[in-house]
């Protein structure tokens, strides 16, 4: 159906500005035309006078199979957290475990107005289910990972997944290669998923200098900072996503492209594990284009794009020392055409243009977050919350309207993973159980 | 009314523990008694198996005036903020626009948990009026300064304060002096406040070094770093509330009293403004009972205290580069039985026992942000929403029902907020205008 909003008010992420009296018309899932309010006919009206228009979130780095963790193990290190907590439980989890999780975060990325998720985890082929099903935009990418074996596998997963899932859903779904991290891959199968991305859209996604560990460790294994070693092997090859960016250094920033390379800065995962503040402002200077993720639920714990736009729009200014640093519009830009541009998808997505995908939040400027209406732009990154979006349409059509999940029914949802968790810790308490009966048996 | 909320979980703050399947009941506005699930009878029964509840949350330090003034200058330093922006602005509110912003200011936080502000500003009788209006608990403190001027009838504005306000509604509301800091009064203006917080309750609200700025400018002009300074003003001899204390030093931890001297973290504040990174973890390690609060709209952008322990949950982390540090327990404990205890309420709120006033927030246990069942403490501090909590009493009195405020119409409190700040900015242009006029015919 068309829709016609009329008499509203939109963010030009762009150029960091508020338009307002707009009429804006969204026919075959685009943005089809805006002008003058009044000026427009055609499609479904809605009145638009008290809503804000916003280009939806692209949630550039996540791990959405992950909502079994929330809240599971806090307070942990990193290496500690993925070791003995999330690493033992997460073995158990069936297909159907991912497929419901997936749909849980992105149900929680909808409603905090995410309309794009790059996801990196496993069984990707339900991830995609997940987002047919609740009508989602989103990059799969299985995580790849050759220290534990089965690497040749993954790979072969990786491009059936392309086969099958590149593409599909009216071009809404992509796929690309994943190598998880360098502590995690040896350098010839960094190598290999360099080639495969090269062989796809040249695309790749991978988590880079998270922790000071990833660092030291990295320094004595090769003699070399994380993403310079990765950029030896091959990395300035193809456009990479490259999350968290932590400890990127100045001659690491100088080394890779800034128009091949996209650091995903991830503020609550970083700061609740303790891994330190991503550079951002110095990444911005340097001509980076850094995009924004939640990571995922078990580190975060939850998948609310408003949450790092308030931590990205604060927390830098006290990294700086200057209150000018990481301005309100620059955030807007790193959660919308910064994350559409990290994807390769920017003449699709990221902002609310005519001729673009329509992807679009709606925020209720009648909420105590947007009252008095100052700066529009301040409100959305300092005082707006999740609860304040009303609609969220993606590719012209609403997947909330009046804060209900149109695809969905999200109390089911959310009772099929909370059951799902208890089978799951049962499973594992079981395996553990058997593991220890067989031990004693052998002894 | 009484209440009986069957078959319930509550957070013990002082334990850091879940208790589970607890029956607890609210007579004459105090917690009456908790048993077993299903042991208890009296009172209209409210199933509570899938409520968590928790202590309201005591908003230690803020200025519930500053509503207008919500996304109107952001991204500035807190010296031109406040002398270009807020300053020439506030001059114009009048004790209507006061108490509006002041109800819209404690609407917010009751919808986010909060049953008790700690609040510095002006025309604290309609703070009151507010207050009592909405049923909440609060300590009225008038900002006193005499750089510019009039500092004794501030001083007597208190006096009167605490006459006509200090005990009012059953006890909900106190008064205290309230120097505002080092650099808006004279030494003998805050020996002045000290002596007369020591002919009331021997209680004081103050901001305590906030910025660098401010430490600098004590060393020039006294030798000394404020906290210091003022301790040699006497500020020893009161129990006092210190906003902010960013930089704090060792020294200043070790020459104060931490029975008498109280901390209050404003992590977006701080981080906003770029004031820096208050020592957390540090003075919880000095042995200092350190409350939270969000201070003014104006620097916040709202009076969300679900962000602030979000933040004061993740942040220290990364500054401490320790997973460990600030654990979700301590930041629930600043948040209420801390807050308690700054404002010297210790006995009466902060916790759910017996015996204590019911102020309490009842969370949603079905919400995403809860799903799955994890540690509960964990939720609260790292995914819950202020979205997912449901209701919310004071005194054993809902303020809050279903999301639903009881004692105001929120719809028309927000209007008049909006309607107020057309006014206000109109009064103020005009102003400008008649003061232009003037100088030109004078010259």
């Amino acid at each position: 159906m068309d829709y016609l909003f009329r008499d509203t008010n939109y963010i030009d992420v762009v150029r960091g500005a508020v338009e307002t009296h707009k009429d804006i018309r969204l026919a075959d899932g685009k943005i089809d035309a805006i002008a003058e309010g009044g000026s427009l006919s055609g499609g479904e009206v809605t009145d638009g006078r008290d809503l804000l228009l916003v280009p939806g979130f692209v949630n550039a780095h996540t791990h959405l199979g992950m909502s079994y963790f929330r809240n599971y193990a806090d307070d942990m290190d990193l290496n500690t957290w993925l070791t003995t907590a999330i690493w033992p439980l997460e073995a158990h989890l069936t297909r159907d475990d991912i497929y419901l999780a997936s749909l849980l975060s992105m149900a929680e990325g909808i409603m905090s107005g995410t309309t794009t998720f790059c996801d990196m985890y496993y069984h990707l082929d339900m991830v995609g289910e997940a987002a047919a099903k609740i009508g989602m935009r989103g990059l799969l990418t299985r995580g790849l990972t050759d220290i534990d074996g089965g690497g040749d596998e993954k790979l072969e997963e990786t491009r059936m997944l392309y086969v099958s899932y590149h593409g599909r859903c009216e071009g809404r779904l992509e796929v690309a290669p994943a190598p998880h991290a360098i502590y995690t891959c040896s350098g010839l199968y960094i190598q290999q998923a360099i080639a495969l991305a090269q062989e796809m859209d040249g695309i790749l996604h991978t988590h880079a200098s998270e922790t000071v560990k990833e660092v030291e460790d990295s320094l004595a294994s090769y003699g070399k900072t994380p993403i310079a070693y990765m950029h030896d092997l091959g990395l300035g090859d193809v456009h990479t996503i490259a999350a968290h960016c932590v400890h990127m250094t100045e001659a690491e920033m100088d080394l890779v492209n800034p128009k091949k390379f996209f650091p995903v800065y991830n503020p609550t995962s970083n700061l609740k594990l303790a891994s330190g503040f991503t550079p951002v402002q110095q990444l911005l200077e340097k001509g980076f284009t850094v995009a924004l993720g939640t990571d995922g639920s078990s580190s975060n714990n939850n998948q609310n794009m408003m949450e790092e736009i308030h931590l990205a729009a604060i927390v830098n200014k006290a990294v700086e020392k200057n209150p000018e640093a990481v301005s309100a519009a620059d955030v807007l830009r790193m959660a919308t055409i910064n994350g559409a541009k990290a994807l390769g998808r920017e003449s699709e997505i990221g902002s609310i243009e005519t001729g673009k995908r329509a992807d679009i939040s709606c925020f209720d400027l009648n909420s105590v977050n947007f009252t008095p209406k100052n700066n529009l732009i301040s409100a959305l990154c300092y005082s707006a919350q999740s609860a304040d979006i009303r609609h969220v349409l993606i590719d012209g059509n609403f997947v909330m309207k009046d804060r209900v999940l149109t695809r969905i029914d999200i109390e089911e949802v959310r009772e099929s993973v909370a059951n799902k968790f208890e089978a799951l810790l049962a499973r594992k308490e079981l395996d553990e159980e058997m593991r220890a009966a067989m031990e004693e048996r052998e002894s």
